[in-house]
């Protein structure tokens, strides 16, 4: 019998899926499961993405073209001159998610064995990206304690080498919702000017931030165009995940030359949600005020349920929709189970991503969960509540 | 400024994207091309498929499941039952097109600098998918004299080495339209067997074949199971290219547990695609008969008019919609953009795939031409008569 490569065994799991079959097992108990655990949002998407799809007219469903439409990429383009952001339709290569786009990037700048430097905790799937195109995730930590702010530029020095290609982060950061300041923009822009490398920002959070503060893209900052790949998508920002649009920007010819091939190799985006995610840039600026209001206060209600915890700490979340918290127990993993096997609280019980999964450093995140306010304010109030009463039963059990 | 990879230089372009300036030079000039040269089928897509995501009634469009949702790959599991092949859904992995498959199966079953066998001419992205995962594509060649027949065993045999994890094939073939004889089928799987290695069968124009032949499937071979893989899609069957909607499919539990992962980093297939495939699979019957008598027709009247054309030769196509012909000349790379630049006969020209790009040997098919017999049969009929006629012409250039 042949057997698999070392890459398919080496893949990451999703660190959620192990917990599945025990919601499906406490859903069978009869036990109602709250699910912060995963970055899905209940926002409706856009009637606009969706009517299109709805009133096509196509005979023959066609492969579009590679980069995607041009129409499209105009249209993107002119939405990051709204956003104060000079990208040209030529510097966008339409993408199958930003989960393709990562893929992109990372084949188009690292060989076998080449580094990416990310700040941990984050988001997992960057491992299985580089995984897949055989090159290294190299992680320097973040803390807690300081909101997981970037790290300082002496710890990314340390983890340089000829094989580092990019710095990775993410901004609005999943799983931290860690928002970067123009200052800690600026400081990434200049080591990777420094050692000559590329820096990559997942930007598929931007749209969410909080206190009044701004995005600052990579590409906002000035000299950076040899230097950014951003990395973007519809899912949350139109909350239409299931369309799988996302993009890859850069004003690195080479960069995109080389995408473009990778892009053509793949055909085409699917055809109908691009027309979705097409349509969707004509959402009206009320939508995201609406839904980032909404997020905003989510935000608030549960940073106010958590500090009725005792014995917790957390990373204060400026934007996306995650916040990772610390608890006063070993083994997450171990609690996220139980809390779906042995718990509930008047028929409820809270399901929740241990936070290890988001680091690469083996041991850290162990007590940390992530989660994910994307229940409306009430579910979330009431899930915070039961994670209160379910840690004092827990910690009883030792 | 920092540099694309090794791997992003040396991704191939596609055989056909050089000629597009020179296709948009002759329009225009008012010249109007005919298309021989994609693979884009031009029978509309069934009504079926089209209205399922017309009708659709989502609100959010979320993520679906990684592996398809569970409907879809039972329905597809019972497609397979009607056609022979005992594949439970568990064996499926749903994908985004087949061109995502093909990167499940080789991520999941080669390192870095691991090799697949192919027979040459071969689909031109199976280059590009290797390349992205770092493998490597070993070419066994297939001659035209012989319509590009399996390769004889003992050429396998010289070139399979410790590295070697899989015979790649493609039944029908693109580009060569060779469709593999059940005595075929068996050499292979018994070489996998004696080599221990996989055989991927990209099966995507299963449904594609003349002269009253049955496709035979790898999976119809008794103990594959542990060494098969097979790769399908949506995308011609149902003249849905643009859904993107394609799956691997394995009975092997190791494969299908590594590609799952990989199919989780990337979340989850196209819902808009997903729900039209899952449509297509309720097109009846006599779709398909009038879909395959027609490109039967279609693939009768293009030897017709070969057999008209002086000092050519050309593997006899017995499925797919694809036919290598060989000129009576030294580069095709130049004739195809002569047709395209120099050339019309009333106005028209042709614009046909030059050969090369489907060879990995370097030198092998520069005077050949891949012809897709996409088109309605009177444009083919003149397609095929331009193509005559610019042959005369270009032969008196040298
Ligand atoms: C930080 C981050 N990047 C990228 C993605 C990929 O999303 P998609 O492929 O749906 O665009 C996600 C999805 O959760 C994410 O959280
Ligand atoms: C032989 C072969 N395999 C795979 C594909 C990929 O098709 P898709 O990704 O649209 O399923 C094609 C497309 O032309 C093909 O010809």
């Amino acid at each position: 019998m042949p057997s698999i490569s070392q890459k398919g065994r080496s893949m990451p799991e999703s660190p959620i899926r192990k917990l599945v079959p025990f919601a499906e097992h406490a859903l069978k108990k009869g036990i109602k499961v709250i699910h912060l655990n995963i970055g899905q949002p209940d926002i409706k998407t856009p009637k606009i993405a969706m009517d299109a799809v709805r009133d096509h007219d196509l005979e023959i469903l066609a492969y579009g073209r590679s980069e995607g439409s041009e129409t499209y990429r105009e249209k993107i383009s002119q939405y990051y001159h709204k956003h104060q952001l000079q990208i040209r339709a030529e510097d966008i290569i339409v993408s199958t998610g930003g989960s393709e786009a990562l893929s992109f990037a990372i084949g188009s700048i690292t060989d076998t064995d080449d580094e990416i430097i990310v700040p941990e905790p984050f988001y997992a799937n960057y491992n299985g990206f580089a995984t897949a195109a055989g090159a290294i995730v190299v992680p320097v930590v973040s803390q807690i304690d300081n909101n997981f702010a970037l790290p300082p530029i002496e710890e990314f020095e340390k983890l340089i080498s000829p094989k580092t290609k990019a710095i990775l982060i993410c901004n609005p950061g999943n799983p931290t919702g860690y928002l970067y300041s123009k200052e800690e923009i600026k400081k990434l822009a200049d080591i990777v000017k420094k050692h000559d490398i590329f820096l990559i920002s997942d930007e598929v959070y931007r749209e969410f931030t909080y206190d009044g503060k701004e995005h600052r893209s990579i590409l906002q900052e000035p000299g950076m165009d040899e230097y950014g790949i951003i990395v973007d998508s519809v899912s949350k920002r139109y909350s239409m995940c299931g369309a799988r649009i996302g993009y890859l920007v850069s004003k690195n010819k080479e960069v995109v030359k080389a995408s473009l091939k990778f892009a053509q190799a793949r055909l085409s985006p699917p055809t109908f949600a691009q027309m979705a995610a097409e349509a969707a840039l004509d959402t009206p600026n009320s939508y995201f005020n609406a839904v980032n209001r909404e997020y905003e206060s989510r935000r608030n209600i549960l940073l106010d349920e958590l500090h009725k915890i005792d014995g917790i700490k957390w990373g204060r979340p400026q934007g996306a929709f995650y916040c990772i918290v610390e608890l006063p127990i070993a083994d997450a993993d171990d609690f996220a189970r139980w809390l779906l096997q042995d718990y509930n609280l008047n028929g409820e019980t809270v399901m929740v991503a241990p936070a290890a999964g988001f680091y690469a450093t083996e041991g850290l995140g162990k007590n940390q969960i992530r989660i994910a306010y994307v229940l409306e304010k009430e579910s979330l109030k009431r899930a915070v509540h039961i994670l209160n009463e379910a840690l004092k039963e827990y910690k009883k059990l030792f």
